[in-house]
């Protein structure tokens, strides 16, 4: 498994008028989870787009504990745990500023050839990047 | 179960560089069916928050099977198919102008009463007004 | 001058912890304004990205009045006063459902060919449809 | 004048399907330097509002010279250059990372007390923590 956490403050934007952030916004957040994890991995999502290759969603889940507040600065740890074939899932965790848990989330993103726009496999210039770390040990980044 | 069909126009804001509707917009189109399938029951959530109930999301999750696209009319088919007691889930199904189904979703809503932030029952008056569709049959609104 | 209303209803998603629509997402309101604006001239702002031409916004100019609240549904009134050449003017009005202007907008947009990504005329299919209205009357579309 | 620089990378969400940052995201970003620019200076707008004032927006204007791209750093830099009373004034400029100006902005909030809904003056506690840095130098903070 490998880890990744990121802090990203709460916009006023994205609050609701019941004072939350609106629900749709998490999606967000696991957005720049996934870019950041990806970015400390050594690749970046822009470049393999530039390659060719996009990961669309395909499957999203999230659990709502406890409302996100503005101008919180949450921490979003994003979990690895598989290595990636045709599709690469993404757990998160966020947690407020008290420490308490928030949210819950999972993503399964697809890997699409731009060009033809069908599905294919985790290039391997990321699976190579990734593997070093599945040797059973929980590995932050 | 009780159904409701919305159309929705896809905005250019709602769509991102891959020239698909963004994965978190789709949280919005499942809030804006919501709301019409209450509007054609006979109350507004407006109404309900200014009586004190508030209806946070607790769980959501999506499928998306094929990309949306800008300008579409897409039809959201929104689907009820429990009585609300302490929670209200709403079922989502999402075609785009083609007939082709693009999204699934579910989202589960908690009743919370605004004066003491604690969950609470169905307000009575939806409960009623929702009781003489559940006699078995589908029932389109 | 031409003039195109357009109702929307406002979205839980676009307000904001102070209750009110948050500034940002009136710019999306404008957008509808000027594609159901040309939806009704005939065309669209789709099939236009699609012969090759693209209208990214140069300026943007609003001032607000009073808040747009949830719920509300708004009526946007989208006005073109000039002929466009190589760039093409959309004023707004903003009405609430007590028919109080909340809202005045302005927006320039440019034509790009999106080949070269250069600045060109407006196309003259385009012209052509606007050309009629422009006899010095007020014309409702 | 006051100046302050914050740095924002762009999200997947905040692109549109011309591959440009949309025009309306601007807003938001002008907010996230706002709320920077005020927690530089030792106040949070969180505490204003928890004090009882908000601070809603009057005018905003932006000029869009070139488009903000994914993933981009973005530099967002804030200025005031006149002290608040009934209103303050923000001006933008934002780079990217070929620093590049990519848009020019200016936004008006009034300062309004929540109990009352009224305008009312910039607080004193705000006054006075800006006074010092006009003293006709640039100050960057």
């Amino acid at each position: 498994m490998i880890v990744k956490e990121v802090k990203i403050r709460v916009r006023y934007a994205e609050t609701d008028q019941m004072g939350y952030v609106y629900y749709g916004n998490y999606a967000t957040y696991y957005e720049v989870g996934r870019v950041e994890f990806m970015r400390s991995l050594g690749f970046t999502y822009k470049e393999l787009e530039q390659q060719g290759i996009m990961m669309p969603v395909v499957e999203n889940t999230s659990k709502f504990i406890r409302p996100g507040k503005y101008d919180d600065l949450l921490t979003v740890k994003v979990m690895v745990k598989e290595l990636p074939e045709k599709r690469m899932t993404f757990e998160y965790e966020i947690y407020n500023e008290r420490k308490k848990l928030i949210n819950l989330g999972e993503t399964v993103l697809a890997f699409v050839n731009m060009k033809n726009g069908r599905p294919c496999n985790a290039p391997e210039s990321i699976v190579n990047l990734l593997k070093p770390f599945f040797n059973g040990q929980e590995k932050h980044i």
